[in-house]
């Protein structure tokens, strides 16, 4: 995770951590190789060059793509805010400048995102948001999808207000957030989804408990819950549907562009997620979804 | 839930809690009807006289099955606790025999049911245990597939020994349990699990944190989790893989046979639900399940 705050964003143009994520570099290293080759990203990998180099040289690609030394990147099973603070590194500007891929520790990705690019403002805590494919032919925003374990109830609002605010950047008219839950009824659930209803009883676009399968069916645009259940959620739907979720998540609340794929993502998972994340940054979505939580 | 302790129970005789269920008692009773005409379970209806006879005289099937009077029956939406202390009505006697169905509140059944039950010997906490089907033609014991929304990592360790006593039942030997979390490593997921995962490493037969691909996969016998985590993970595998789940689930660690049923289960899933009651009666589960606790 290289990310400096402050710098002018290359719009387009992607940072891949290669060193992060169960299969990295090799799995990682091909992927961004085939986004580059096939869909033309623009792939900068930040790595371990040594590593890097024969990774590359692995898949027949040396010197296709750009590497910025690894020494600057926060290892993902290290401490982020010690790391972060030990290693100023003046490279690890490079990457400042572009959105950044990561199928790292999504805890450590997360805290180093906030020390390095900062929150949006009225934002407390960012959040990871996935998109699940509703029936309906569209997809349903889910916060939090992993990023935080364990949450507050007063956590919650604010994931909601953000997914609500990503739902609009995706076109969606009036969004409606839902809390997933074991049951329709106001007091179903653990003391968090109890806690968490009634505050959100208090605030507009608020759909009330939501079960898993009115998630799928679509019946609300953002689906709010803590980062453990989310990732369980996120985790048993694709695995019931037999391989789906390429897609990465995107961290939002945060002042820049950061993607989430697969720890276990597969070179063509690394692929598609570049692919997202250049899309993502061309369109500045952070910057959109900045503007959105100012208005409301 | 009308249960007394100490009663010879008839075997192969299902009580079934004729007001319990979103579509109660229409689409209860007629469940009841199907499974005793095409099945020929032996129901018993607990519930209001008046209700429960409009409703079998709408099927055409009035007279057809006994009534045992609703005075005596704990709504399902009462404290059972009170209820229970309060209504020690002799009729209540004519169900404590047979195993017992209910698809209202999991919470109050679960309640009741160790009030008037009481517990297996070595049992703290009872747990409400779903078969989820594995790819590998198998099924896995979910525990805690919904009973206690909130659970403390002490209790995890008892739902993991009925869990794999209940697979044992099952005719699986040497059973394995997994913990339900975000990671295969140590150290991954929220308070609950982490803790959970230390007390389960000083136990037998523990394989360690699960995903939910590997549970799909049948990497695993038994998976472990708090009940509100559970019962998103049930009813996301039953929603994703499209209208599964007529099967109902099992309180286990209570001295009789209690089954629970889908708050909106049709009449289709609740004569499923009455069939499985009548083979688990007909078994002896919770004998048999009590007789593995102790051994180990």
């Amino acid at each position: 995770v290289a990310l400096q705050r402050g710098e002018t964003r290359e719009r387009g143009r992607v940072a891949l951590d290669a060193m992060g994520g169960d299969h990295a570099p090799a799995a990682v290293v091909a992927g961004a190789v085939r986004a580059h080759v096939d869909h033309g990203v623009d792939v900068v990998l930040v790595g371990r060059p040594d590593a890097v180099t024969r990774a590359l040289a692995d898949v027949g690609a040396t010197g296709l793509l750009p590497i910025v030394p690894a020494a600057d990147v926060i290892g993902m099973r290290e401490d982020p805010a010690i790391g972060l603070r030990a290693k100023p590194d003046a490279s690890i500007r490079v990457a400042a400048r572009l959105a950044l891929v990561s199928a790292g520790s999504t805890g450590a990705t997360l805290a180093a995102a906030l020390l390095q690019l900062g929150r949006l403002p009225g934002v407390r805590r960012p959040v990871v948001a996935a998109l699940i494919p509703a029936s309906s032919s569209r997809s349903v925003v889910l916060v939090d999808a992993g990023g935080s374990p364990d949450a507050q109830p007063e956590a919650l609002v604010g994931y909601a207000r953000m997914g609500l605010a990503y739902a609009e950047v995706l076109a969606v008219e009036m969004p409606r957030v839902g809390l997933l839950n074991v049951g329709a009824e106001a007091g179903k659930g653990n003391a968090l989804a109890k806690a968490a209803h009634t505050l959100l009883s208090g605030t507009e676009r608020f759909a009330g408990n939501i079960e898993p399968e009115g998630v799928l069916a679509g019946d609300v645009d953002v689906v709010v819950t803590d980062g453990f259940t989310g990732n369980v959620f996120l985790k048993t739907v694709e695995a019931a549907s037999r391989g789906h979720g390429g897609g990465a998540a995107v961290l939002l609340g945060v002042d820049g562009e950061v993607l989430i794929a697969h720890g276990a993502a597969d070179a063509g998972q690394i692929a598609a997620a570049l692919r997202i994340a250049a899309d993502v940054a061309t369109a500045g979505l952070s910057a959109k979804v900045g503007a959105r939580l100012a208005r409301h």
